[in-house]
């Protein structure tokens, strides 16, 4: 087996499992590094395929394919967080993969997720594990009259989420989710939402983004902007937030740390998404060194780059039809279009950053 | 015959001839742009194909394979300015090339191209044409003592030039050129050198970046640094000298217009490179729109994206060995690599860019 005593040296191969936007914009930060890409991906027509000369399409547990991707690379990571465990562990037996499986398996979960972050004496929503609708119904009785049924795995976008408002709602929900096994959150009635994105290096190093402040729509990520309200005090608690997590998985690469900014100021983590994070798109034009570039400084054990922001930034998705508007857009700001064919209903298309001048 | 009335829109796919590390830029950003691109270059090796999925390695002559390679774009630009004119009228007749032919052609040649600056009424040091070495002693005879002898055409980073002080010595320099035909040029005492990194939209819109401060070393770019010691006013007649030039060629794409900043604050042209520039590469970090993004846009009919600086920036080329010290480069900025196997003397390895607060 591979090991990585050393870093990945330039004109070395880091392989990304998952061949969206995410994969693609890591592929071209790698690119600007030396590193050569290779995309795994289980479909042939995958964005990422289009700016790397070495791509595996193959189903994510074929594990021949896995064994043989795993051979032509020498550090390999994920735009997704959801590949079977089994599937890790083949690809872990053969080359260094980064994050670590156990950073992965502890976040593809939810209850396992929620669990690891109490322990670690940060707040949450109130949580309850929903393995059966009677289980269902118990639970909703101990929240004070809201809460949001979600799947414990799979889930993003919104997918897998109903918000409840009674005992029969839950139990209801949880029957449309085909007996998944879930986990009932409380309803928390914060301020606003922002996001850490933050890298930990193979060395431990530790470097954090300044917060975004998020606004979605439909359950998608509409807008994130930098600065957000937060005061200094906040930001800085909301990085040491995002360190204690990232040391506690001893993680390596970028994470990202959804939070609530509760109406009394305090910080409830939301969610840890172990990978780049649309909320850190706008660190593409606003710093020096990107998320992306970031998370393949950390894969190939390289030292961090630097997190600093240089321009103020508001990001903004663009969706489903959106993008037929892609030249006017192109007039307003920096644009990414991710070479996907078909713009669907809520399907990410691209997004487009302006930069104002700081403060 | 493809015709380009429309832009080329997201999906559609930009030919560059040439892989090198400009290639490889470029087609980082027709990425970006939600464009695909085809790269078209003599050895089967080049940089730029490790960043895409169409490629094609093929000579610059090969008719049928340009001609196979122009149906496959929507569009065809060059990272370099020195395709045989015959292979570029080939392309032209079957599918939009931008710059044009007569672009190309003008710039091609030492000669044509000072004549042509001479004609707009734009300075240039003194130049004569050299067909043989008795006309290169004449030559000489006009200038005041010391001169450059250049050949006309395939020159670059010092190749095919030589320092003259005497009619001796500048008919041997012409004969160490192996009688290719040539000018010489008279010695200017300038006081540094600048550069307009501007593009000219299909539409006839001009957007020029701020002219950096270019420092060279054994005739290759060290070093550009932006802002430069220009006054404003000397940066509003450097930006409308390379809009007269741009004009007046029907320019399509991005150029860059070198000078010398005289002893008494005048600007001389002393060359043209109808492509992206190496002394523009801080336009990654340091602008919303870089050359490479701004060069795309030109090429595939979109409008110009915003030259406007936010940073002050110092780009920094990596040459031959230095490349080897790249872990300590990771930690001091902005690192590009190019994804060259070996690092030859003299040889661009890659860049650095450091940014800094704007003033």
């Amino acid at each position: 087996m591979k090991t990585l005593e050393k870093p990945v040296p330039p004109g070395g191969t880091i392989g990304i499992i998952g061949g969206g936007q995410l994969g693609r914009m890591l592929s071209l930060a790698a690119a600007r590094l030396g590193l050569k890409s290779c995309i795994y991906n289980d479909t042939p027509d995958a964005p990422a395929f289009q700016v790397t000369q070495n791509a595996v399409a193959a189903l994510y547990d074929d594990l021949n394919m896995l064994a043989g991707f795993a051979d032509a690379c020498d550090a390999v990571t994920f735009e997704f967080e959801n590949l079977p465990a089994h599937a890790i562990a083949h690809l872990a037996e053969r080359v260094p993969v980064r994050p670590g499986a156990h950073a992965l398996a502890m976040t593809q979960d939810r209850l396992t997720e929620k669990t690891f972050v109490e322990k670690l004496g940060l707040k949450t929503a109130p949580f309850f594990d929903v393995t059966s609708a009677e289980q269902a119904r118990e639970a909703f009785g101990k929240l004070n009259g809201k809460g949001i049924l979600k799947t414990r795995r799979f889930g993003y976008d919104g997918k897998g989420q109903a918000k409840v408002a009674s005992a029969d709602d839950t139990a209801r929900a949880f029957e449309s989710f085909k007996g998944a096994p879930s986990i009932l959150e409380g309803f928390v009635d914060f301020s606003y939402e922002v996001s850490v994105v933050a890298a930990r290096g193979a060395d431990g190093a530790f470097a954090a983004y300044d917060p975004p402040h998020n606004e979605h729509e439909n359950h998608i990520l509409r807008r994130s902007t930098v600065p957000s309200q937060l005061t200094p005090a906040q930001v800085s608690e909301a990085k040491a937030m995002a360190k204690k997590i990232a040391d506690a998985l001893d993680y390596v690469g970028v994470l990202a740390v959804e939070m609530f900014v509760g109406k009394d100021g305090g910080l409830l983590v939301n969610e840890i998404a172990p990978r780049v994070h649309n909320s850190g798109h706008w660190t593409i034009e606003a710093c020096q060194c990107s998320q992306f570039e970031q998370h393949i400084r950390a894969v190939a054990g390289w030292p961090l780059g630097d997190p600093v922001r240089h321009a103020d930034a508001v990001m903004e998705n663009i969706i489903g039809a959106e993008a037929d508007a892609w030249e006017a857009l192109a007039r307003g700001g920096a644009l990414h279009l991710y070479g996907k064919k078909e713009s669907r209903p809520g399907r990410k298309m691209g997004h487009v950053t302006r930069l104002r001048g700081k403060a």
